[in-house]
């Protein structure tokens, strides 16, 4: 059972994240300490370095000979549901407003649906729970977030931001001219081109996202690490102390950053809520509701048992993480909803865990 | 006697600043990562919020009646020697170039000559030769940096820049126009004027200093820290786990991210000796003659004794701090010079703490 002591250990995990929030929020929103540029700077060292070497930390700190398959193969069933539900829905409901196009909607949706906070929130919550035996299927989804989902979501970033410019390039071309209206106007005719047929373009923009993503320090890192956790646990090989400082030196820092970053972009935003209270709704519903739902069905179709099976579940329904707000703030793909996510997703997740906790206790 | 073991682990403490130093050079030199504008952001989220998180770290796990009173008057000797004999070399020597003018330069002067790097470099690098008797001095001198000297240097340059904004302001008002130019030509009378005479305005001048140093951050988190040691050490009050937390995630990652500045920094610069030869030269003879032989001094009259009188002249000789270059480059005063003393003072550490070693034990 889940008592106080677990409670206080999980609030103070959850009150530091807010605290660098709140610190980054007043430092530019009443001390108006940093610029707009300044905070870009800011979250861009944390997207290119501190979570890129996070990553190879958790990565190469994994067996990745002790991980389930069962596991991996209904965490990757999960994802795969949720792109197809998303996409489905997207054919019929056109959300308003937002940048990114369809494509950024899909990416706004995986990152709030079934991309959860498992390393800093899920760890302390879960352990307290099923005690090291969630602490262990934690850290296996953990490495599957970094080494594969995050690098695929950043690919998926880098599509959209090959597209549009290969867009506006092409609504330049047309026209013959440089008006920001014929732009604007030209991209949902373009994108409607796209969804409806492969417009010829598409080899080029998935090669221009091939090419950024291979610049990507978070491509190395997370194969560096699978290098590393591969060599060390099989040949016994040991990370020497100069390296594994050097990591240490960049990514300890990250996690407070990143708040502190998600502080400072809610400064710039109009209201806390920076997405809108429908739009905010949503995004609940997607993280609470859909992602515990598609992962049941898919541990229900890999046929997981007893703790695997709740902790599988339980995982699912934790806030979504912050890494997905870094990326989105960095690509510029729907912010607002991803800041929305993870500041109101950590503020009711201790309830909704206890929920799904009783539940499946039942 | 110092065996291979403790040169490893110096170096082990060496090589991760390199590392962090080079990825930001790179970053910004040969990726084009960062603009200038993104830079001073990380620069300033490490001089406004890890430094001061830090610096409460620090005082706050120091015993302060249990500090050396020979020790604090010893230190405060150094500084105020080398105060003197900066100001009475600058009456008679004006270096060419540098911005900040006069009072630049003896803060410039005070950052490379007596604020070394006791915290990352020294601890290791004394603890091989002293033991425990050399961390408990150190700890000691990291403390009254961070409480009385690293304050004193935000002040002197606060009170640079002020006079910079005043004296400028009295230029705007004298010729009646706002062409650069005029304040270019302007400064250095205005200097001339407040070396040979107190001019009217220094007292609204102190005011602006003050005024800005007591919303600096590192203002408050010193003085906190402060209260949080003497209510610990005389009272036996624990911090509460949350705000341990909350601090070390923001101070954590301040060491790797000043560096990765340097770096980036450093990419900004025309050549990696930023400073020029000269003055760099300069800046080495400062930090590994004057620093030390101002120790000496200092240390003689205070009849300072065995390990004491070893370990104190010992630190001196240390390479220069990391937190002056920070704030070099946040408030721009000769960053080129800091920067230079910081990259050139690691190289030569090692060889140079073992000369003033062996010169100590004969």
């Amino acid at each position: 059972m889940i008592s106080w002591l677990d409670v206080y250990h999980v609030f103070s995990a959850t009150v530091p994240l807010y605290v660098a929030m709140i610190l980054g929020y007043l430092s530019a929103k009443h001390l108006n300490i940093f610029s707009l540029e300044q905070c870009a700077g800011i979250n861009k060292f944390v997207a290119k370095f501190s979570i890129p070497l996070l990553s190879f930390q958790v990565i190469s700190q994994n067996n990745p000979f002790k991980m389930s398959p069962r596991l991996i193969l209904s965490d990757i069933l999960q994802k795969i549901l949720a792109f197809v539900v998303l996409a489905v829905v997207l054919r019929f409901w056109h959300p308003t407003g937002g940048r990114g196009g369809k494509l950024g909607w899909i990416i706004t949706g995986l990152s709030v649906s079934v991309l959860p906070n498992t390393l800093i929130l899920g760890i302390p919550i879960l352990s307290a729970i099923d005690g090291d035996a969630a602490v262990n299927i934690l850290v296996q989804i953990v490495v599957l977030q970094s080494l594969i989902w995050y690098n695929i979501l950043l690919f998926l970033f880098e599509i959209n931001a090959a597209r549009k410019i290969t867009s506006s390039g092409a609504s330049i071309e047309h026209r013959g001219n440089d008006n920001e209206e014929a732009d604007i106007e030209q991209e949902p005719k373009e994108e409607v081109a796209i969804v409806r047929t492969r417009s010829p373009g598409t080899g080029k923009i998935l090669l221009k996202a091939w090419q950024k993503l291979i610049i990507n320090p978070n491509t190395y890192a997370t194969l560096f690490g699978l290098v590393w956790a591969t060599l060390h646990f099989r040949l016994g090989w040991k990370l020497p102390e100069m390296i594994g400082k050097s990591v240490h030196m960049i990514s300890d820092g990250g996690l407070g950053m990143a708040m502190f970053s998600l502080g400072l972009f809610m400064a710039s935003q109009s209201s806390i809520i920076a997405c809108g209270t429908k739009m905010a709704i949503i995004t609940m519903v997607l993280k609470f509701v859909l992602g515990p739902a598609l992962m049941v069905a898919s541990a229900f179709s890999i046929r997981l048992r007893s703790t695997l099976f709740r902790v599988t579940i339980l995982q699912a329904a934790l806030p979504q993480g912050i890494v997905p707000f870094v990326f989105a703030k960095e690509y510029n793909v729907n912010p607002e909803i991803a800041s929305t996510g993870v500041i109101f997703g950590m503020l009711i997740s201790l309830p909704i865990t206890l929920a799904y906790y009783f539940v499946l206790d039942l």
